[in-house]
């Protein structure tokens, strides 16, 4: 698509990935960037969903997917009225991450923030891995339950391999690229 | 407030009254009329809401404010957004109707579609009164579950007086003299 053509629609950042992977970290900086050049932006993180929109879901494969459809439902509203949409979610499950893409459409843009186990567990920001391991936290995603990757996500982010200012400028120069945001250049230009 | 000051400001119409009012008929009309007039509308109805935001909950005293903040909710992020936002919602405690009016601050237009029990079980579009006289539905809002009306709506409709068209007119009337909606005169003008 032409660079440009995109300008001033709306779009949703899907962060996906492991507890611990950066999704957070990074999508805070895209935020910081993007409430500097954006007029528009809405920031659905775990803590607003789970008090505002799922309160009682637990985390059984059903109950997180219809989190996510939630999720993917005030996104889609928002994305359609011209809003830049940031999503941090593990979201697991591909098929419904799929389902949330269909939705949406072309301006749904899936983040795969990338780390191995390993990683994740070593930086065990929350001290939750620590828990998952000893048994204490029931169906922990990687651990005591599947996380299926994406298959072709729109970007695909090594946080082990690299920066999260680092993370978040590729993110942002996505954006430019496809024209949903102006570049600085432009600007200062213009 | 200045005619005009709030143009191309998103805002939440909220009819609120008994099923069976007429809260349906006279948001499809105004609907109609802004989708005409308004570039961004969202319709957050009865079905949109309960297969999207709340499947699970019931009809408990609980259960109906957790629906309600919820649609709350997104219609906050719309209308802080810019969108001109329909709810269709029995939502029959005033307590909760008013949490949401102070989330979205001055935005929020309460519609009261107000028409006697009466009425509204004479008419019986959906068959729900006759269920509910049986004792066939458990809380039934009006006649097994309590509906507080509003002390103070921004329109107070009586759907037993008028017809729906009329109704629709007082709501559009209303957002023109508030200035989120331009007159079609001064369209004409312009």
């Amino acid at each position: 698509m032409e660079n440009g053509t995109r300008n001033g629609r709306g779009f949703t950042l899907w962060f996906t990935g492991l507890s611990g992977a950066g999704k957070t970290t990074i999508s805070e900086i895209v935020e910081h960037e993007l409430r500097n050049r954006f007029r528009k932006i809405e920031v659905l993180d775990g803590d607003i969903v789970r008090t505002n929109l799922s309160k009682g879901l637990g985390f059984s494969r059903e109950d997180r997917d219809t989190n996510v459809l939630r999720i993917g439902f005030v996104a889609d509203l928002l994305t359609r009225n011209g809003v830049g949409v940031i999503v941090s979610a593990i979201s697991p499950f591909k098929e419904v991450r799929d389902q949330v893409r269909r939705n949406i459409g072309e301006d749904f843009i899936e983040v795969f923030v990338d780390a191995p186990l390993e990683v994740c567990a070593e930086r065990d920001v929350k001290g939750l891995y620590k828990k998952a391991f000893a048994g204490e936290i029931p169906q922990f995603t990687g651990v005591s339950d599947p996380y299926e990757p994406p298959a072709a996500p729109e970007l695909h982010i090594k946080t082990d391999e690299e920066e999260p200012a680092e993370s978040a400028r590729k993110v942002i120069c996505y954006l430019e690229e496809l024209g949903y945001l102006r570049p600085v250049e432009a600007l200062n230009r213009a």
